[in-house]
């Protein structure tokens, strides 16, 4: 039993209003990763970096329990590095620089000992790797969840569509489930997208919250409104490790499980954005989730009086 | 005891991309009158119409159990008029016209026996009139609930703020709640507003809920994933008489109590957007009602495991 994340090791460098960083050290895995962690004992890496990347950081994932034995590390070539910058409102920004380096001929190698990979997350990558790696796994793992973004509906639409076929469950964002369905409304979006393959649709709008459709029925879970998100960065990967991880944790895979685990990964993502990078994500304590879970409770909760009192 | 509504009673003419209308019934006070005699049977509206208003939807509303003894009838002037444009998202739209006609000198005044008011809801118009209706008031009502808009913080931000210092609950959007406080997180934004005059700060985000903001408390609020938005023309004066409606009718002002209230108010919007106008509105029935509140319950609630099962 294990839970398996595929997806970047990277250099980031951040610009926001709040400040800005060097090169620090994100991707969807290493998010996604950390987050799972915090639930779930056995995390693996399937990942690249180039030998810039810090032994210290890879020691680093290591300690905290996440399997690094598929986090490649080649030799004479440099670690895929994403560079932007944050506009005033936090959900919008630009991108400086985009490094691919050793993600151009990334090959999704699987180490035997992840062979028993029961929870898949397909990280934010080429459709194509993407089903790569899933193809690799000798036994189809239990739950399969995609991650994807706009820029793979523009260049690599008809890969992404044969992709889904083959997922349990889809996270974007609401523009990306809009243009991927061609619908406005996000109900007949989710309907659309619910015949493409996934059987559940989490359509994640960042300050606005996460809303899950799997046949019929729909949760809609808040976000917590914050005085500061000082980095948005990696807020989705976390978002999506936090999900899984819980997941694997509970090992139950239904509606009711999937909606706890929603407000799970929504409390670490809430958590990512109060610092940059990864580093409020390393320093979190049980307690201090559970808190925030509670928060989350008492945030959205309300009771309807009996309704005989009405006219 | 009564609930009063001060606001417009007027002609809209639409379009949306469903359709166009000629000039339909419309104004804040006519959607919130309609919502909160839904669940209160004493409500009671100050406005003013021209001559070319039809006697037989003034009929309608007193058939309805609303109190029109306030709404005045100008015989040599016309109602006021508004026509807009929506664009494909519904959520943004053109004024194309707007002619103020009676509403330009507006004097609203109170019948004698609109004097037992409890609950006011300050609609949508220029400061300086919704001051005067409530200095008008020989006793101060148990609640003051004023409803705005970006226009006035353009043009008469000094009167805007001074009629804040006189209210119980403010309901304005995410944008105005940004534009009011001069800063971009919601709950920086809340903390100054609250500080401004009301106890409560409801802030609308459309097709994304709504939050409540009161001392150091939130409540967020779903807004139910609709499969088609016809037209959002009142959605915002039905919530806020939804939500009075509601309040008057409990009777109770507390925190617990506006939580429901605003389920109750957003239900009522999710019911106005189904057709053009006032039409849905009128056609709703408490049983009807009732289902679409369990929608909401359903739709938001979630329970988490016992923590001892986490890592």
């Amino acid at each position: 039993m294990s839970l398996l994340v595929i997806g970047t090791v990277a250099f980031d460098a951040i610009e926001t209003p709040f400040g800005k960083t060097d090169k620090i050290v994100g991707g969807a895995a290493t998010y996604a990763g950390l987050a799972a962690g915090h639930f779930y004992d056995r995390v693996k890496i399937v990942s690249v970096v180039g030998n810039d990347f810090p032994a210290s950081e890879i020691s680093d994932l290591k300690n905290r329990g996440i399997d690094v034995e598929g986090l490649q590390i080649k030799p004479n070539e440099k670690s895929f590095f994403w560079s932007g910058r944050y506009h005033t409102d936090m959900n919008n920004r630009d991108t400086l620089i985009t490094e691919l380096n050793v993600l151009a001929d990334f090959d999704p190698i699987i180490p035997g000992s992840y062979q028993d990979c029961e929870f898949l997350l397909l990280g934010n990558l080429t459709p194509n790797i993407q089903q790569l790696a899933l193809s690799r796994l000798k036994k189809r793992p239990k739950l399969v969840v995609m991650d994807t973004m706009n820029f793979w509906m523009d260049v690599a639409l008809d890969n992404l569509l044969d992709t889904l076929t083959l997922v349990d469950v889809l996270t974007i964002n609401d523009a990306e489930a809009r243009q991927l369905s061609g619908e406005y409304s996000l109900v007949k979006a989710a309907n659309k997208i619910l015949k493409m393959g996934p059987s559940y649709l989490i359509i994640k709008k960042g300050e606005h919250g996460a809303l899950l459709f799997h046949k019929d029925e729909i949760f809609s879970a808040p976000a917590l409104p914050l005085a500061d998100v000082f980095d948005p960065t990696g807020a989705g990967d976390t978002f999506a490790g936090g999900f899984m991880g819980y997941l694997a944790k509970i090992g139950i895979i239904d509606f009711n499980t999937m909606k706890e685990a929603i407000i799970y990964g929504s409390a670490l993502a809430s958590f990512c954005v109060e610092k940059f990078g990864t580093e409020r994500l390393k320093s979190l304590t049980k307690d201090t989730i559970t808190d925030r879970i509670q928060e989350f409770v008492k945030l959205s909760s309300f009771s309807i009086r009996n309704h005989s009192e009405l006219t």
